[in-house]
């Protein structure tokens, strides 16, 4: 098989601050080795792809032409994003795909006319080149639109509720809980048998949660908010959070709450209560500072979630468990849905821009390469 | 031997805000079992006291009779400290004394006579029960004055170091430096070749602590000091860090320049690095929101720091180990400075509360309330 030709998205950032988004033609050489080539059939555009794609950048005012975007980073983000300065990166954590060609070695021969999902990077492109020890085979008849959310989001869900188990908390909290995430997280909380408290931030999102059967669900937007998160607390036993949003207020009010069931029926002590309480920030929906209030006492900690560090430190054994429910539940438990299917060059489109930047809960995109 | 009766100090919330610190009397029963009376020679006043003692109460505008203080309790403070309404609550942490009573237990019988020093709480009072088996006999000739800091600030500082090899980091950060902890941290980090950056807020804490041999000793309050920062950090390798203020920015000024560090030479990530930054907040000098900015990447935890729970974790072999170091070296590596030693009485005074309740760095009180 000799060189590969296709359309890959690719974004720049200059030292004064220019941003230029654009798809261009590249060529691939054959695959060896391990490596295995794919036609990239389908790839969704997650939060965790926004902040390489534009970042802070401002799309409002951003020059649009073909397959083009040039934008203006403010400087903060430019200053803090140095390490990229004029290099062209590719973008797109995962996806699926066909194995169109593979090297030598039998693991990637094995792949040969398969459709496999994985997070190389770089799969907003027609093809890529990836190693097949990170691909995961999906079941015959799923198709790879199917598949192409198979990473990120099962695997994350998955995660939360055995980093809970691993480090002795019995319940979870979750955060902008309506999203394609929180959503298998409640199924798979069900299934579990986990209590898991879901906040969102509307009435609407509340309905979607309980039409799949969540029992607890906390509207932020409510005036009752404080007191119903508590009493959520409460009722779940709940002691570990994982949050989305990153900034502002919401890990404060998460951790007050939890304080105030843990002192319900404690002793008084200065330094709080003994009963940890756990938050994990594993995205940055709000951008703006996070605020604590330190009046949760010291039994706390407020720490990065990261998904492959997460994986690399359960084990191998364990990760292919995880991937075998992924696996088998890709069109139930780990079902997603999005908002639009475009191509790649719809994705660089001002309309197509602006509604999927915002980042909003349950509109998530989904890209066809080919 | 009967009842015993002697002064101590009591703190009360009411629930209309009313903050009563006042000296009464008590009477002591006869200890049993595993119990001592411990005639208190001399009792430190430790920021952790503070919070008990005042809070965030309104000590400049209290009324101040003998042995009286009524003060004003803001609201948010009297409401968060809920659980101690109408509690009169005794204060002190720690302090040193005789033992001149025990109960029948062979490891309360062993104390009678010897100067020990220990945690019970309610130490601001001329006499105290505690249990023998948290006791910690003086070596010979060592006095209750030398012994009356012997618990917190040196088993903390140890710990900090007992911590940092635990979590296998390999050089520590400590704010608020120039304290009696920060100076013996010095002093251990010599002993043991551990890498330290000492951040003070001051020129003259900067001199205080390159008379005791400090190397690296960062100061806050100069304009260079972030880079200065990252300096210290590059050159020592820290990435753990203890902070004794929990308010405003430092915390993200500490994990920002540990990211820098860590980046300098990493290829571009836009999760950050790879390389872990730990933030131990274990005490709230300054009282204001701890704002943080995320931009250190996601491998970072920020975690409240409590004594007895990480005593607790590392066992009862780990903590005699670090008991016996302190024992060996009370006037030496774990000496503390007092600006000024004072009676149960004086304690209560305007003057007195007004100079020790700023918490100002090196400017400790010793009560001596016999």
């Amino acid at each position: 098989m000799p060189e590969t030709r296709g359309l890959q998205l690719l974004s720049t950032l200059e030292e004064n601050g220019t941003l230029t988004v654009e798809i261009v033609e590249q060529t691939l050489p054959e695959p060896t080795g391990h490596e295995v080539l794919i036609r990239v059939e389908a790839a969704p555009i997650n939060p965790s792809d926004l902040g390489l794609l534009f970042g802070p950048a401002d799309v409002e005012n951003a020059t649009y032409t073909p397959r083009k975007i040039v934008a203006k980073m403010p400087e903060g983000g430019t200053r803090a994003m140095k390490a990229r300065w004029g290099m062209a990166m590719p973008v797109g954590n995962e996806g699926a795909g066909t194995v169109i060609a593979a090297g030598d070695a039998p693991e990637a021969q094995a792949l040969l006319g398969k459709v496999v999902t994985c997070i190389p990077g770089g799969m907003y492109a027609q093809y890529r080149i990836a190693d097949a020890r990170g691909c995961m085979v999906l079941n015959d008849g799923t198709s790879a639109e199917d598949g192409a959310s198979a990473f990120v989001n099962p695997l994350t869900a998955l995660s939360f509720v055995e980093c809970m188990k691993r480090e002795g908390h019995t319940g979870l909290v979750h955060t902008a809980a309506a999203s394609n995430l929180g959503q298998m997280l409640v199924r798979i909380c069900q299934e579990d048998n986990v209590p898991l408290v879901n906040i969102v931030r509307s009435p609407a999102q509340v309905a979607i949660l309980k039409e799949i059967g969540a029992e607890h669900v906390v509207d932020s937007s409510a005036p009752t908010f404080h007191d119903d998160l508590a009493s959520a607390l409460s009722a779940t036993g709940a002691t570990m959070a994982f949050d989305a949003t990153g900034g502002g207020k919401l890990v404060t009010q998460i951790l007050s709450a939890m304080e105030k069931v843990a002192n319900a029926n404690s002793e008084y002590s200065r330094y709080g209560s003994n009963s940890p309480k756990q938050a994990y920030i594993y995205g940055l929906l709000d951008l703006s500072p996070t605020v604590l209030q330190l009046n949760f006492g010291f039994s706390f900690g407020i720490n990065g979630f990261l998904l492959m560090p997460f994986l690399q430190k359960i084990g191998e054994h364990n990760v292919e468990r995880l991937r075998q429910r992924v696996r088998d539940g890709l069109t139930t438990t780990f079902a997603s849905k999005y908002k639009a299917k475009v191509s790649l060059d719809e994705v660089l489109t001002r309309e197509a821009v602006l509604d999927y930047n915002a980042r909003r809960t349950g509109e998530k995109y989904l890209i066809l390469p080919n």
